[in-house]
């Protein structure tokens, strides 16, 4: 097994565990949370895939993925328990799986001829918008969207590393360990410090109220 | 008419009545029922010809079904009054419709050469997701995904049984008819005596707390 | 500059200031702001190019457009305190870009060979859905589907003017004229006069209870 199919494989199982938590709190039964886990591990892909008309979607291409995601829910009762102790174990593979589909997602746009910012918009989505879809199923504010610690901003910024790597043309597999390293970094440091963008609200030029 | 044809033209309509049931909830206006109405009924089948990449979707290559959730969805008022007393009626020609839709859904995704797994699950997204769908329209927590009496689970063990009979080379049509009687059997059973699957909690291990 | 090509201009940025309205007032931050203008923005195209099977997607093969819409996000601090004054100037750009979405959108679905009444959905969901989107990833009811000044139906009528006319072999830009001026028309019009749909109720056929 490869690193990097090891570590797609990790970040899918990672995801399918952060559905579980999501959807728990909601009080869903195995079919919702298979969903929730399903749209957290799969969502960003698909949406990739969709915009860009890339057949077959990932999980369709590589269908032991559904089935493990799918025996994991069936244990979601049993994992639950563990799950909360474990959870400070899961930002390192999250994030790290969170890097790798940021820059393959970024790297297929690419090659489908899409423009620079396009191609990082679609790493970005993939690598991110998997939990957004899980809090949509969860009828809850996509918490990517709200000030919180910084995740797609980290997507980002590697995204763009990685592009700007492949420009002066240093070998691919070097521009993605680049990307995944500055993506992983960014994002547990971002969770260490709590680094958060503001709420979007209007600049009055007036200093705060006392 | 073919037999097929008929439970799939009463399938629409009676998908059409329960998103109207489901709109007229939240107070929607005519735009609303439509929207909501017309994603019960074709959601679902969207979803499978999207993952799938077919073309033109199902309600694109059969354009009168969209004009029949139309014209009921503009006669909704009228419909409303007598809708909350035939309601009872209601649930036999669904649970045919759910099942035809999920048997069609699985065989087009095997016909595309998924996994079976993959085309089970397609064939529950064919059957249920129109009311999920419907239910994310509304900002409602999907009502599939939370202790309700079984839906999705008819649909798999149908879907199944239906892949398993063609593994064992019956004939199509006998298949179809197999899983059609096991899911709409299964689905009325569970209205009938409110078979739930439990909400997903921690297993503990200890004995519930008197 | 083309006038159509001014108008899709002018209709991106405009979508894009009522999304970073409908984004503030949930506190999030430029992700989710950046996220929510091109949800209102992009949204309904996307929707049609999904359903039609079109690539490249609208913002893909124009991909200046993201490009304005992240930058009108990232300084959308210091647009919100102006927007909340020239809000009152935004009726009329929107309603042109929403016209001219509507009627492309018609178009498109008509030259991929639709019905006549699909491909009117189609423009009509080109038109008007990019907002439903923006609603529901704010974890709100769609305004369009809630009784509000006319909107989806003014591009109906539109929709269903520019069909009518190219069916009567009038030149297409004259269709495109008087469908635009028609959906304008009648959109500014039930604004300034609130002319909305009723809620869908049950018709009783007794009078109201005094």
């Amino acid at each position: 097994m490869t690193p990097l199919l090891f570590i797609e494989m990790t970040a899918v199982v990672v995801s399918a565990l952060y559905g579980i938590l999501l959807a728990a709190r909601k009080g869903m039964d195995v079919m919702g949370v298979f969903t929730v886990a399903f749209a957290v591990a799969f969502g960003g892909g698909t949406l990739r895939d969709l915009f860009l008309d890339r057949n077959p979607l990932f999980w369709i291409g590589n269908p032991h993925y559904p089935v493990i995601v799918f025996v994991i829910s069936l244990l979601s009762g049993l994992i639950l328990g563990h799950l909360r102790r474990i959870r400070p174990l899961l930002p390192l593979p999250d994030a790290l799986g969170m890097a790798l589909f940021t820059l393959t997602g970024t790297a297929y746009a690419a090659d489908a001829g899409t423009s620079a910012f396009v191609a990082v918009m679609l790493g970005v989505i993939t690598g991110t918008f998997g939990g957004v879809l899980g809090d949509l199923l969860c009828n809850e504010l996509p918490s990517l969207f709200i000030p919180s610690p910084l995740n797609a901003t980290c997507a980002f910024t590697g995204a763009w590393l990685y592009l700007g790597l492949l420009k002066i043309d240093v070998p691919e597999r070097y521009a993605l360990v680049a990307g995944i390293l500055l993506i992983v970094a960014f994002r547990l440091a971002a969770i260490r410090w709590n680094w958060t963008l503001p709420a979007v609200r209007e600049v009055t030029g007036k200093g705060p109220r006392p």
